[in-house]
């Protein structure tokens, strides 16, 4: 066997432990029940030491060696490029920072869910200092072998070719329309009337709308669930993915939407190449390309009236509502795009969502590159919100810096993938215009067209071409934030 | 660290592979949608591979022969036993052979799911035929290293300690009063009056009472589930037990009582020992000895006239059922003991069982011992269904000799473990009158006295005892089928 399909026995090899991974990550989170916490955490343990030990074993330098000498056609190099950068992630760091790491995370996690309520700032910093640390000792050694700077090489763990340099350009325009425009929209929307819900939904019904819901947007059962679970999210392996979702009995807008994003994710993992199973080039692009298919769904089509429209005709008579207009596409629309200035990014609406973000990546950038420290954090915060959405935040670190739990792990580079996500959505949309009548297929209650397109351009992808080919191949120009404004301003402007 | 330590950890460390097999195993049979099977199949297969080499490495050997040197106390020497004789399973056959095995085995069972329905004996026997072969070469080796018949040395994979030799001994003494017993008790109900369910009953509700029968059960919900499959099972880990039923909304009998019957198997599963967690002797004992459990909960208390007040208490007013008697404790309890001569094993009542796995025992030891052919499967199963049950199975071995997976799979040898349990079960039960008052305790709907018994006597021993050693020290005596006998005259003569 050549070096080539030494590579490529030994990842799909990996992949099959990946799969074990994910269906019991995915059931510890919506099924196992508390008592078992304890002997899934050892055996989930000793599978990622298993996968590590795959991932590090010393072969696997001498195969990329001789790989590289053998006369491989594209796909095979980018089969190859996405493995050596997945060795390279996974070998770089000495195995003792990366378990210092995840104890410190762990640590830093399980205190903060009692400090973050009680809004122990003092008692957070003093784990999470740690946290920065081994993740700045992290950075450091990343940007030395990557000749970047420290915050844009763990900004490449999860968008490979994105840089700082980069998102200041693109997050100084958004910044530059965005505090004003969040102004005018709730200027305009402070004469409306909007009907809140405010009966009993119950969770079955719920669900059987979300089934629904999914059912038009294509999901396939044949390969996929729904389930719930505290933090929604998506699960499982391309040929078997699990959307999850939380109910609240008290209102449906929530559920539903939510299933409409995870929705958008399970069909990336759902489209992603069969061919490539089980090796890194078959995976999602990166979690900025993720969240662009679940935002699509969300954002591009569901708050699109027309795709309201049988959110309107799904839900109504379903519920015992005394409320005859609730269900209306005009009230519905209403509730699925009011914009409001508020302290918590996963609460926060479409418009006010990039300040959130901008703010994080910021503080984020400079944490992680040494020019500010942990204690610079709360004030800083609190100065970037008052320019951003004009709220304080000073002696309130519990709707301040201590609300995500990503820094709290130390995933700092994370959070740009959320607006790179918006803004890459909004640019597919905008292409899509040119050859797809996105109303008139909304409309018709099929939107196989759409999907189609999503899936030559960018679901079948994989991860076969790096971020900015895709977006060019796809929409003939890297990013562009001005899409995403041109939506912003017709849908709230 | 000494070699006993060596074992330990090493045996945990297979332990945790192990709960990662029972998760994904039960979500594939409960949870997981069809298109997921293939993708699974490998990633489970990868598992097995894994478990199978850590459970085969060299040093083992070595370990074993060090332990064996030092000092250790009883608990420690049983520790090691069950460990080596799992190695030994283990590393008993080689490779290839396994892998034939499991190949024939897949594919006989494959082909069966259509053979058996056609009634196609004669394709049938062709796959058969080699499952046969490589079962007996199997046997073969096993009985050369352990110095025992063939049937036995596949007996006591299932069976520890258990041989033929003894099960002639108690089969022959069941030979002796059950045909009689049988045909006894079907003319004693012939004048009964039954009222069988004829309405709906919706699985959310039978769902619900069978939740209350766990809870009644003592079922530990923070350790465990109920879910749906099309074969029930009792799956899972100690920590997190999973129970499965199948519903039949034509009626409620089946799905209830095969809840109490999953509970048992789950209670000893949950009753193991905390402190050899990981271990093989931590483990329950035997198939046997778990099928008491199952057997206990669902013939010595399920159908208790005493337990079926709770079942009767429970169901009654669920229903929308327009039969005003159905759900009393007489006819609840005329449901649940009715005797019926028929073909299908797994349809069959308490009393005869026993003749179905006779049978079954008688043929498959025979044939594991070269003694007879497949060719002669057909007409001696034809011959002993005559014998003890009446009923003739000439040219219809859908209804025969082809009705069972096991065989189909090469699981000789398992079949006994059913009537053994039913046994000890009786046996346990005896003993346990004589310091419980039963009817008292289940008339009070607080179990604990018999869980208690149970756990002390059987969930906390693990495999620290051979199977003899446990029946003696919970009941005084060795297996005795007499007290199998007086159970089943007091509940059908």
């Amino acid at each position: 066997m050549n070096a080539y399909n030494q590579l490529l026995a030994h990842s799909k090899k990996i992949s099959h432990f990946q799969h074990l991974a994910s269906i019991t990550g995915w059931d510890q989170a919506a099924v196992m029940p508390s008592g078992g916490a304890s002997a899934r955490s050892e055996a989930m343990a000793e599978l990622s030491l298993h996968i590590h030990q795959l991932s590090t074993q010393p072969q696997l330098g001498e195969w990329f060696s001789e790989a590289e000498t053998e006369e491989l056609d594209n796909t095979q190099q980018a089969i190859v490029r996405e493995m050596k950068q997945e060795w390279l992630d996974a070998t770089l760091l000495p195995d003792d920072l990366v378990a210092a790491k995840s104890l410190a995370g762990s640590r830093c996690e399980h205190a903060w869910r009692e400090q973050r309520p009680n809004n122990d700032w003092s008692g957070f910093a003093k784990n999470w200092q740690e946290v920065v640390k081994l993740s700045q000792e992290e950075a450091q050694i990343r940007a030395e072998h990557f000749q970047c700077t420290p915050y844009d090489a763990m900004l490449s763990q999860f968008e490979p070719g994105t840089t700082s340099a980069s998102l200041d350009v693109v997050f100084a325009d958004v910044k530059s329309w965005l505090p004003d425009m969040i102004d005018q929209a709730i200027a305009k929307q402070s004469g409306e009337t909007i009907i809140q819900p405010n009966g009993h939904y119950p969770t079955h019904i719920q669900k059987s709308i979300g089934l629904d819901v999914m059912n038009l947007l294509q999901f396939d059962f044949n390969h996929g669930r729904l389930d719930e679970s505290v933090h929604p999210f998506c699960g499982g392996v391309p040929s078997d993915v699990r959307i999850t979702t939380r109910y609240d009995e008290n209102e449906f807008v929530q559920a539903i939407m939510g299933i409409v994003h995870e929705t958008g994710h399970a069909r990336y993992e759902q489209g992603l190449p069969r061919s490539l199973a089980g090796l890194r080039a078959g995976h999602a692009r990166s979690m900025g390309i993720h969240e662009s298919q679940s935002l699509f769904f969300e954002m591009q089509l569901g708050r699109n009236p027309h795709f309201i429209q049988h959110l309107a005709r799904l839900s109504t008579g379903r519920f015992d509502s005394q409320q005859p207009n609730l269900f209306t596409v005009d009230n519905l629309q209403k509730l699925y795009t009011r914009v409001k200035k508020d302290f918590i990014r996963v609460d926060a609406d479409e418009l006010t969502y990039p300040a959130h973000i901008i703010l994080r990546y910021e503080i984020e950038r400079d944490l992680m590159n040494g020019d500010i420290t942990v204690s610079d954090v709360p004030e800083l915060w609190n100065e970037k919100m008052q320019q951003y959405l004009g709220l304080s935040t000073r002696g309130n670190d519990r709707l301040g810096c201590m609300q995500d739990i990503h820094w709290t792990d130390g995933a700092f580079g994370y959070f740009p993938s959320y607006t790179l996500g918006a803004m890459y959505a909004a640019q597919f949309m905008a292409t899509m215009r040119q050859s797809i009548d996105i109303e008139g297929v909304l409309d018709s209650g099929d939107f196989s067209p759409i999907f189609t397109w999503l899936a030559d351009n960018v679901w079948q992808k994989g991860s076969l071409y790096t971020t900015n080919e895709l977006i060019t191949q796809a929409t003939g120009e890297t990013l562009n934030p001005q899409y995403f404004k041109r939506h912003l301003e017709q849908r709230y402007l």
